[in-house]
């Protein structure tokens, strides 16, 4: 029986505003990244999207960010390993009393937009992420890019860390994402996206944009409710995986 | 045997900036209401205020405020109690993460500045903090003043209420303090001060602005670390407590 | 010959966020109100904004707020004069710079939310936003509430003052507005706030909730674009002035 | 007859928090950076620190960052040039306001912090800020690193140009400024600082750290008003100007 989780980002509006498509997409997922308050997400949010996973029985996990709310978190900024390691904590503490109140354990957290992008690629970054969420709380997973700084990070920090693998994105050789400024980058063919997620999955391979098979052992796929359409493919991922006998379970039933 | 709790807001500092004289002032108190990033604080500056009322064994308490970091949360703001209740989580989860950083418990919560005016006549305001601890941690102790509407709500939550006085403040007849508005309302007399704190602790007594004796059962006096002069006045009011057998204890170990 | 301006609050959106229907009533409206990035808007947005209307021969004005983001700006704070007049001064300078890059100039000002509804019923902030205004351009307009205080204040500083009026909204006996909390407040009736406003701009008369007539001069209509409903009244208010013989001008030409 | 500017950051406190020697270092210099809300200041502290300025015959320039309160604007973010163009017109018209109060002229432009930096070596950066400032006000000098990005771009875009030079900073070959990483790129020995600016200012010349003798053309000197040092230092540079018969002028002076 093979098994993998969704995970969605979740509760990113901010005051006023709204952004994405929660409703529809928590649906569909998982595991649901939640937005902290410093790209997106408040404190009415951050209750209101717990409140929902939790009646959606899907899990839930801190999406901390760089203080930029005004670049909804995906530039890059030079803070200092030390200065991530403390805004982890905190955006993290904020997620952990709306579960609490909710009766909820936090399962995981996986970092946002730049930091994200940042800490794939700079293990003292991400060994400030992996030691916050350590200190706060040793039994919350490390969701990263998978073959990432934060997997090595996570695991050599004694916490569980869980691969995040894209459908949509092309893989390099070494296992890194093809960067979205080259052509190939992302993959269009929708069909093809499914067979390689599955093939991910059953045989934890995939083809390469040079050409050959490389090992990859994903935990979760990163889907989006951006958009009706990318709702529509999340659907067809579910559906593709209950034919192919791929149970969808949460991160923290998995790693 | 007699004891009182020595109350003072630290951490206020943000960024670069520092305010108060948080080194001096730590040594004197018992509990220490620690800026949530709101009106000050920030996630370094929390993380190394914990740490340090951790080694001066100093209690600490969240210091939630409205969102007004230009105004130091000073001004009143019509938040709804249900923004109020999500924004008191928000900032009690924060610093409930720096503390189980350093294993240390969260003991009490004390709104700041403009949100504790309004919450200590704001009977739908105080009880919307009072369900934000009891949500998020129920054994956590409400901090406020003396008489007040938080005092009433947090029993009625089922919280445990500490009962904030202040050493230069007038009080009116029905145990509320006299308004800064009005002449008389502080009091400069320091040795008077220490009088009515230690009458306040021995007899729970202190006598009204319009000159009768009113009661009062103080666990927590409110001080202040601004400038050398508040300093000596907490050294004094210690040192007059030692003479006359008062132990200084956290609120914890009093309510 | 008959003329009224139509305004409506533009360019809210804040980084990825998006509010309100800009592009639909931009093309309704003769002067539009622009966010200044402290209820909403940002830079990028009001340089949108303003290139928006000038491509649409919309006057432009500043849409100053009291410093509440997560708030929208809705939510009543007590600053003091001093504060609001450096906060309008901050706002309106920021508006000016995007409008000189543009080459136009800035028409007016018109206070934002809880702004505009405590200037509108406080003597000593209403003085200060006028004051604000005098002091950086004392050619712009101030736009507010027909009837309050922001009119006098304007005047009293020897600003141009411009009237707003409400087609939906119910007036009382002293010309003010019925409040939100009271039955009758907003009329639903559309063809009767139609009448209304017709009535307003070609008789300078209303009927007050009480029955009686009262007298009132409007320069200024306020429109929203929040929803298609909206968005098509505003287009059956334009059409019903134009049946009228009601020109519809910015209220630069008008007052 | 020889002359030079000397310029220091100033209104650099934001609410409550203040930084730096204002009233001390205004005293010493001929130009002013003023912050303008985004890395520090506010309203209050810029209406306040250009009616200082206007006092001490000092003239006024912005000082914008990136949006980095928390950060004090000193750390490198990946904002598009086109954001930084709109961020840097927001903040220079928001200072607008205050001159335009004060009947002062906005004199200059200087970018601060990571801001600086990036845009020194930056040409598609600099040239962002370049083109803020034209559009705002096409009269306004960009003060920037001798040598840098930023003195190029300003030129090209039609703009007036100073250039930056430092007292104590040790300089490449190329007349770029030597990394703090390395050893040497800051002079301690004071009289050799001054020694050096001296020289920059009568011939042109300075030491690189390599040994030969480099050209460079300093309009103006970046000083600091940090401490009681910096200011004792500052008085020393002003005095041997004096001696050496340098005038200290403004910017608009100079260029």
């Amino acid at each position: 029986m093979y098994h993998i989780d969704l995970n969605s980002d979740l509760g990113e509006g901010f005051g006023v505003y709204r952004i994405g498509n929660d409703k529809d997409i928590i649906k569909c997922v998982s595991s649901a990244n939640i937005a902290c308050g410093w790209h997106g997400g408040d404190p009415l949010v951050m209750d209101e999207t717990v409140g929902e996973c939790k009646a959606n029985a899907v899990a839930i996990g801190a999406h901390p960010s760089f203080p930029d709310l005004i670049g909804f978190g995906r530039r890059n900024m030079t803070v200092s390993p030390k200065e991530a390691k403390a805004y982890t904590k905190y955006q993290l503490g904020a997620l952990l009393a709306f579960a609490q109140a909710h009766g909820l354990k936090v399962q995981h957290m996986k970092p946002h937009g730049a930091l994200y992008n940042m800490a794939a690629v700079d293990m003292a970054l991400a060994k400030a992420l992996a030691e916050a969420v350590r200190e706060v709380n040793p039994e919350i997973i490390f969701l990263g890019l998978s073959g990432s700084c934060m997997i090595t990070a996570a695991r050599e920090c004694g916490l569980k860390a869980a691969s995040e693998v894209f459908a949509d994105r092309a893989y390099n050789a070494d296992g890194t994402l093809v960067s979205r400024t080259k052509e190939g980058a992302v993959i269009h063919d929708k069909d093809l996206c499914i067979k390689r997620v599955i093939r991910m999955v059953k045989e934890n391979k995939v083809q390469a944009i040079s050409g050959e098979d490389i090992t990859l052992k994903p935990d979760s796929i990163c889907v989006h409710g951006d958009n009706p359409e990318a709702v529509e493919f999340v659907k067809a991922i579910r559906e593709a995986f209950a034919a192919e006998g791929i149970a969808i379970k949460n991160i923290g039933a998995i790693v």
